[in-house]
């Protein structure tokens, strides 16, 4: 049976379930930032999926594109990444990034502790985040 | 008119051109690493490509972990990533990733300068990638 990493619990908020991945907003405000997880069992690299279900995967990571540049101001760059050193269930990161943002041109994993969002502004995020997921 | 970045030229060696991309061998001896350049005219970002064209993209990610894995010893995780902060042109990476590398648990990009493979463990690593190449 599939179930999420309870790692990504306490690190993200839950958008919803697309057609192959579980969706979740990182709760980090300097970032907007979605992560991906394919509901595959056991799944803990790209080669476990199908063809067919990358072919979803893909088209779900053009969707969480979308979304980041829904969310955040001035995305200049997508950064797209399929890591797992440290929690390792398949899931796909697409990060909006700026020049000048705090881990600007790094990497944004493991650079700095993440900054919850508020209240208002976590609401504001999923508010322009809705129709994406209709 | 398409064309590599320099900033490719100077930090890894050409392995040949698959259906979709160029494929480089990151000059990187601490970890085996492919980068993969869709040679698609002015593309920087996933979603400036086909579905078609992704769709080759993901085999040809999936190729190069077993090229990864060929090259290096005891890869325990693949790292897929693109991010373009730096060179925009599109790439991904896809990096082989062992507990205790120098890196590790976080991402190997940015990390620490590279160390350049030596002339017999480059020739070793060719001979290795070969026979995924042909």
């Amino acid at each position: 049976m599939f179930e999420i990493d309870p790692a990504f619990l306490a690190t993200s908020h839950a958008l919803g379930d697309l057609e192959l991945c579980h969706a979740r907003l990182q709760d980090d405000a300097r970032y907007p930032w979605i992560v991906l997880i394919p509901r595959v069992e056991g799944a803990r690299e790209l080669e476990d999926l199908s063809r067919e279900q990358l072919a979803v995967l893909m088209d779900e990571t053009l969707l969480a594109g979308r979304m980041v540049r829904a969310v955040g101001t001035a995305v200049e760059k997508l950064n797209v990444g399929a890591l797992g050193n440290v929690t390792p269930q398949l899931h796909v990161h697409v990060v909006g990034r700026r020049a000048g943002d705090p881990a600007w041109p790094g990497p944004v994993w493991g650079h700095s502790p993440a900054q919850p969002y508020g209240a208002e502004d976590l609401a504001r995020a999923m508010e322009r985040l809705a129709p994406l997921l209709a």
